[in-house]
């Protein structure tokens, strides 16, 4: 009988990331009875056809041997390093006719993927704007501040920002890939993903090698969005990528949470688009994040006060016979009470009380505002 | 026994705007009862002697006939022109210690105040940016391009704006003031107050004369809201009066909608505060806007999508080909066949097809991309 993990090595060559039928076929028979059928192309008729022409240079035992001379590792469910997190794709609803738990993850680089249980993804547009990436980046650094390592893909724009944000920090960073994790796609990021190989991880359910391809795209964005507590989308055009990492969040019952952006831009469309929806909730920097990723308790945020006003403190009575004082000239007792709407005698009082903690001066003709009362007259 | 008109009016130059011992004794004893108590100086102790510095020069009956002469109504809720939709003030919570419906308002310009009942108000920032500006405008001009009146107050930013957005479209505008509607609060604003009085409406609580005050503005903007179907929040910082404007939004049961910003700017952050609290709702534009306040099904908004691609049409399996078909050189059938995961003879079958509409092109050496096939590989 064929080992397990050289069953589902073999088994990530022959077949495409993320089909349901492969999928549905290991959580009944399992891997290793797959595998067989499909090397005896035996078995489920049309898979067995379709894996057909992989067969010739398949040799997933060889491959393991050789991916982990170059330092990469095949992670399957029985390791202890396997990312449990990802078992919940067992029972989520399909995106786009895709789903399922991976066979396994190629991994490149230090960082233990079972050890990322609070891990955030921050997901959005390549051809983000110069807004996108500065928030992209200072969400990835706050995730990292907080201890929580940042998951995204490698793309130009949303993804390679987060990345950034965290690795400024030292923080632990997982790029996950639609092809194999010895290629760099694009191109421009071969430094980026090498920093990541080193310092993190870069994963893929595809074997090294492998191309990217659109579809493995949709299939990888479920493994983003499964590998963590939540997912961010930064920016996002009415069609963009990010929003079907942003179902499989929906689709995990996993927070969704969407950073606003000008109404003009494009690039926040897609992400208006799904708060009014009431599919994604309104997030302004990590410290939302964190409160929705957060253990209850564990992030809980002050909620932002402007600073408080001298004039704040005043009682209702106080503060009408402030504002009866004029902002230029001083005024008599007579023309404040008439203003302010308040009896001779407890205006007197008022002003008394006022000046006393530097609200009003005396003047020679009445009253006049004080120091404190800044700012004074103002639509408030 | 004094007149209505006159009772009600008197009491606008007695009280202050929104108090709620003023309130709470007109809606018991009625206004003429409550005028000629604080006339007399009699009846509820405190608020006689709070009154009784006014009494003074108060003749009420002369001061409407001097409004009139100058253009100026005071219309009040046995009038036909009373909008009763302020009268819901007199059931929601106060805010800031202050609520009940106004005595009546006076009013400077032709609009008539029961005709504006889909009214919207738009408010936020006298410290606007220039993209909360555009905004505001936009949705003034939306709002008037479907029949619908702006109420806002005269501040700078977006009050403005709004009001020159419904303005470029003819369309009907309302300021509630703060001060007499006789007075140009801020005085820079004087030519575009004279502009709603010649097209729309300038209106006020206060009697002509009367000065703003910070609290005249906390009472206005509870007319701001009850006059209108919804409260639209542009720009506001944390500390942003237009806030107060949304909570009596809050208190009479009406729609509160906030436009989002960048999180980098200070004056969407009062905003982003109140959409995360579930206060607000998201809105993007004026067709936002006119769905959440109109009738059922009178303004249904087709959800915005991005068009559709030749390839959308495609079933996963030809797409599945299609995307094996290298990017810029020629591919045979078995290398495609590999790629796609999918059997021979059913690639074959599927270059057919996809061949035949202009996705994929025979060459020389097997098959290459066609003019439809494209945008080919994008991270999706």
């Amino acid at each position: 009988m064929t080992d397990e993990r050289v069953a589902r090595a073999g088994l990530t060559r022959l077949t495409e990331p993320g089909e349901l039928r492969v999928t549905g076929a290991v959580a009944g028979a399992g891997a290793v009875a797959l595998y067989d059928q499909l090397i005896a192309v035996a078995g489920d008729q049309e898979l067995a056809q379709d894996t057909r022409p992989r067969l010739d240079r398949l040799d997933p035992a060889r491959e393991l041997e050789q991916a982990a001379a170059r330092g990469i590792r095949f992670v399957i469910p029985s390791d202890d390093e396997w990312p449990h997190q990802l078992d919940d794709l067992a029972h989520s609803a399909p995106v786009q006719s895709m789903g399922g738990p991976p066979l396994g993850l190629w991994v490149r680089g230090p960082l233990r993927l079972d050890e990322i249980g609070g891990a955030v993804s921050v997901v959005g547009s390549r051809a983000a704007t110069t807004y996108g990436e500065a928030v992209a980046r200072e969400i990835g650094a706050g995730l990292a501040r907080a201890g929580r390592c940042v998951v995204s893909g490698a793309a130009f724009g949303i993804d390679q920002a987060a990345h950034r944000g965290a690795l400024a920090l030292d923080g632990a960073s997982v790029a996950v890939l639609a092809c194999g994790v010895d290629r760099a796609y694009p191109a421009a990021h071969r430094d980026l993903l090498a920093h990541l190989a080193t310092v993190g991880a870069v994963v893929s359910e595809l074997p090294p090698g492998c191309a990217p391809l659109r579809m493995r795209f949709l299939a990888r964005n479920r493994i983003i969005a499964a590998l963590t507590r939540g997912t961010v989308l930064v920016e996002a055009a009415i069609r963009s990528g990010a929003l079907n990492t942003a179902s499989w969040a929906t689709s995990l019952s996993r927070p969704l949470m969407g950073v606003p952006g000008p109404v003009t831009s494009a690039q926040s469309q897609g992400v208006h688009l799904r708060v009014t929806e009431g599919a994604a909730v309104l997030v302004t920097g990590p410290a939302d994040v964190l409160e929705l990723v957060g253990d209850a308790g564990e992030h809980l945020q002050e909620i932002p006060r402007a600073p408080e006003q001298p004039r704040d403190r005043l009682s209702t009575r106080h503060r009408r016979v402030l504002e009866a004082v004029p902002l230029r000239q001083a005024a008599g007792l007579g023309a404040i009470a008439t203003t302010a709407g308040i009896e001779l005698l407890a205006t007197q009082t008022a002003l008394g009380y006022l000046a006393e903690h530097g609200f009003v001066l005396r003047a020679d003709s009445g009253w006049r505002l004080g120091p404190r009362a800044a700012p004074h007259l103002a639509d408030p």
